[in-house]
């Protein structure tokens, strides 16, 4: 194969060849600590620091997010994760039920070590299947109590899937009526709003609690919001100390998350564009296959129906010979393997030739297979 | 009261005054973002990030602090209490016992809203009384079986006291007798050192696992490390992350942490001497006590036998006659009232007449009573 496909001199390793690519495609380009002495620079100077979350830099960043989102208040957080875990902690003791629902590929139950189950003993039900959304009749079907439901929009580990606006009104409804809590992992909330056409607390109105992410489409450093009723935001609070986020102070990282947020949520539109036309060029190539087929915020999968091996080597090249580079690694699946791109202001920056270039040289490597 | 002791122009709020006072006794002077900035422009420009734990950032900082500590491995945790709760939760799962001993006036038993028994059904024994240092025949008392003992050095919440180096040489023979983990809350261990004339390591020798603070005597922003085995510290990694503690990225708090390590970690001994003086012309005061009589770090807590509203105008008088100011609030005691002083670079850099000046004026206030 390798013969076949390469001359001696161009088999590459992807992490190398990535590292030397001129053109990143996925994310906004900066992997350094300056992001933080640039946000320092511009709204941190000078600022009396907030101590174990008092102060008007973590208040008034709360009180900010809290008014987007259209709920009563918020509370800054470290991490989605402890954030989330709590919310659902909260949920449970209140319905006095210690049972959730959620995706199968759900944040709390592939990627945190099951600190669910482990802090708080929560049981969880996994709703409809892993490749594709759950459905509101996926939740008829469970016949235990459930104290809440968590909705990720978009879907992040399906390529970044969405419900449309009337499905999750009808999941919401059905929540309301089944006195089921429904909480929302917006963790890339922002990144959906271009396709949905609505406001944040237009969507933000659906759920009884919201959780964002700043280190996603906003690119800030870590952090993260929780955001809901004055009660529950100040019972997240006892829970916040319980865990460890209380911090001392967490202005290193709500000054960044401010300062992003300010800097690309008017450009969430821009990624989502970008990201429809990355992946039509995409779909263009042999063996290739976008999931979503047309994404619906800034990101999606790209699957390929080659071995892994075979593929590192194949974007190697094709990142060697184009300067254009998609990821640095892949994943492997049943059929072939995928990679991850979000659109962030990395593509936005690269000029429109640069990437067709690109596109077109992994057109002629995959028509070579 | 009011009328004995001061002019109606005097009598004015001690939070004011304090903001108000040239010379803050108390810490390192600094209370804004500009420590973060100072930081980054020293040390953090133009640096790889560290992500999720990984990069040379965090790795080198750990291994740095780890040797120091005499320890095979470090952990870097956003704050202590996620650390200190989870390397309880190791030690009770790996001698399968839910239950640990401290002092009544632990960290985790009256500063962290019970995270250890909520989120992990540990029950704990208070050791000895609230007002002293925990001993050996405390501990041998305890006839349920333990997993784990907490030793915290200083004891901050009776000022900063400390066992003999014999005493902790004897608890930990106990504890490894018995197999019961022995585990340093060393939130202010650098601070220690200085008294006991002994390298961190021999200190922490001692011990099965030992958390340190940034954020103390370091005067850093938030953060701490904890350390132990290398078996210890991988299983802590995976708690890290059940809690959110594995943060995207943290080196805003781990280039801070080093940044003021270094700044300070030579400076403890100043600060623990200025402490023992500073006391010793507080001690000069009638209704005045320090505890400890003699400071055994940079810290003690200043009692006196004054109800606590009468104090505060007291104190809020000599901060406006003299400029010098030790706290800005005071707790009550069932005889009094009382402030913590953590020494720092403020008090080096007050010029000594300064500070002999206030006290001169404090003591004047309190003859009058």
């Amino acid at each position: 194969m390798k013969k076949i496909l390469f001359n001696e001199g161009d088999i590459m390793n992807i992490i190398e060849a990535y590292n030397d690519a001129q053109y990143k495609v996925a994310g906004h380009g900066s992997t350094t600590t300056n992001l933080l002495v640039e946000a320092m620079m511009e709204k941190g100077m000078n600022l009396e620091k907030d101590v174990y979350g008092t102060g008007p830099i973590i208040n008034d960043f709360e009180a900010k997010i809290a008014q987007v989102l259209g709920k009563e208040a918020a509370v800054f957080y470290p991490s989605g994760t402890m954030a989330q875990q709590i919310a659902l902690r909260i949920w449970c003791d209140e319905k006095q039920i210690k049972r959730v629902a959620y995706h199968p590929l759900c944040h709390l139950e592939i990627h945190e070590q099951d600190g669910l189950k482990e802090l708080h003993g929560i049981e969880t039900i996994l709703l409809g299947a892993t490749y594709r959304l759950f459905t509101l009749e996926d939740l008829q079907t469970v016949t235990k109590p459930l104290s809440a439901v968590l909705i990720e929009l978009p879907q992040r580990e399906i390529g970044g899937q969405l419900p449309t606006f009337g499905q999750l009104i009808e999941l919401s409804n059905y929540c309301r009526e089944q006195k089921i809590a429904l909480h929302l992992d917006g963790a890339r909330l922002f990144e959906t709003l271009p396709y949905y056409e609505k406001e944040a607390s237009e969507l933000c109105d659906l759920f009884d609690s919201v959780y964002i992410s700043f280190y996603k489409g906003f690119g800030a450093v870590s952090g993260a919001i929780l955001a809901g009723s004055k009660a529950f935001c100040e019972t997240s609070k006892v829970w916040k100390r319980r865990y460890g986020g209380d911090l001392y102070s967490l202005y290193p990282y709500i000054i960044p998350a401010d300062y992003c947020y300010e800097m690309r949520k008017d450009k969430m539109a821009d990624y989502y564009k970008a990201a429809v036309t990355l992946a039509k060029r995409l779909n263009e190539c042999p063996h290739v296959l976008t999931i979503p087929e047309v994404p619906v915020t800034n990101m999606f999968h790209l699957h390929f129906d080659i071995p892994k091996e075979v593929m590192e080597m194949i974007l190697a090249s094709m990142y060697v010979q184009s300067g254009v580079a998609l990821r640095p690694s892949l994943k492997g699946t049943p059929i072939g393997c995928y990679l991850e791109i979000s659109v962030g202001d990395a593509l936005l920056e690269i000029q429109d030739e640069v990437i067709g270039n690109g596109i077109e040289v992994l057109k002629k490597l995959l028509s070579n297979i």
